[in-house]
């Protein structure tokens, strides 16, 4: 049987790394400060803001709320973006998506309105820069950055290791396999197209399944050895006695019985996200006050 | 013995597209221009300018040699970047490069000067991002574009394919493992540190290899069937009797005893850069003038 590697405890030593820093920009009277900006009332877009709301008052980042009616027009959400952008109190902006749909035709100009010093979850082209190049232009998506988070806390070093990463979304993906790769780590990506998933994972030292097909990654796609990165959150009509739960790629009784260590879904990858955007927020006050901080 | 995959014939068949398309343009009174910058007299850099402008000839692209001394400052090089990125005569800009010394320092701020819409080499952040994401943002780099002009011209098709690529630069091993995923090949990049490489080449559909190491790629890396693109441009003392000449990673002969098909270097990959150069340029001037050419 598999060793869980439990989210909650990668997130519990990061909120203490992240609450010290906070704590030590605080001293100095520079405040790291999150704004949210939410178009409407999209009520999972409110149930992810509640959460990073507890997240940030766990390690000692103040959220600021921007909400705008469902109908604002592009011009006033650009006017908030700049606005926000040109705060020196606001160091992180997160603008929550999906976007009303009279918006959407314009999502990637609104995305990029965003300074990328202060884009703290990807939206930006240049914040995507820095994820491919391997620079510190903006900051690299979440969830990826939590999966990094993992190989840390688990001592799991990628050198030289061959990670297969199933999945090749800008938001998981592509991120995941840079980043492994910067690493050091022989990355390979498969996805829809590839021919033969299974050939490839097979081989792998971890895998790092974003596909987002429930019971996708079954005991024929792992041997003995290997290390499960879950980053799937599918809803599984079958969890909980029939009522239905959320549940990642991998049949997970099948695949914890042959990996070495897995991470769980409830409760792994998904449990850190939050925690690695304060850690944003934290790293671009650094970043943003670094001649007061020096 | 492996079928010859020729530069010659694939750099002709676009030179003749490109130069259709330029035609069109100068018809329509759009004169596609290249402006190379280069500081100082470097004798590559010469040599790379006189391919440069030939090719141009052959395409019917106009090449606007910008000239500054080896002393030139930082100042005086941003502004003649500005001043090209605003002229509305110019559709690329080309900077030479290694920059002088006392200029490095501020390569990076000195090549994002240049407009996206006119980096015909991908000298930029957004450039980057663009082939990242899978964007039209900004222009390829040379050299993997024309890897893909290769696979084209040659009707080989990626779909499904398991690609290995050896190198993971920016001008090469990154940006073509990207291209190749969005032509839908399963992708795997391997690199100084990846433990066996051979083990990863060997599985492989097609080989890219860009390590820039003289006769790394050996028989024991191949196995027949393969395609073999090899990007390196090495020096090899025992060629040409001893004389010396340019090589690519490939171990040629003992390669191509094995491969289905192979790149040879010099006559290969490197016989395309400056046709994909011209073809950038083109589509410059077309994208920087939708409007009058729609």
């Amino acid at each position: 049987m598999a060793k869980l590697l439990l989210g909650k405890d990668v997130a519990e030593a990061l909120n203490a790394r992240i609450a010290s820093r906070a704590e030590a920009l605080v001293k100095k009277g520079i405040t790291p400060t999150l704004a949210i900006i939410r178009c409407g009332e999209d009520p999972s877009q409110l149930s992810y803001e509640r959460g990073a709301l507890k997240r940030a008052e766990t390690t000692g980042v103040t959220v600021r709320t921007e909400v705008l009616p469902g109908e604002t027009g592009k011009e006033e959400l650009l006017a908030k973006i700049k606005e926000l952008g040109t705060d020196p109190m606001v160091h992180g902006i997160l603008l929550l998506r999906p976007l009303p749909s009279h918006l959407r035709p314009f999502e990637h100009e609104i995305c990029n309105a965003v300074p990328p010093e202060k884009d703290v979850d990807c939206m930006t082209d240049l914040s995507n820069a820095g994820v491919y190049t391997g620079s510190p232009i903006g900051f690299p998506p979440c969830t990826p950055q939590a999966v990094m988070e993992f190989f840390d806390y688990y001592h799991i070093d990628l050198k030289g290791k061959d990670v297969v990463v199933i999945g090749r979304s800008l938001v998981v993906g592509r991120p995941v396999a840079m980043m492994a790769m910067a690493r050091h780590a022989t990355v390979t990506i498969c996805h829809t197209r590839t021919a033969d998933v299974p050939f490839h994972t097979r081989q792998a030292d971890i895998i790092i399944t974003s596909a987002g097909v429930l019971n996708s990654l079954t005991a024929g796609y792992v041997r003995e050895g290997q290390i499960v990165i879950d980053v799937a959150i599918n809803w599984d009509p079958a969890k909980k006695e029939g009522k239905g739960g959320i549940a990642g790629d991998a049949a997970f009784d099948e695949v914890a019985e042959k990996a070495e260590a897995v991470t769980p879904v409830p409760g792994g990858v998904g449990a850190v996200t939050t925690s690695v955007l304060m850690e944003h927020v934290v790293s671009a006050a650094e970043r943003q006050n670094g001649e007061l901080i020096d």
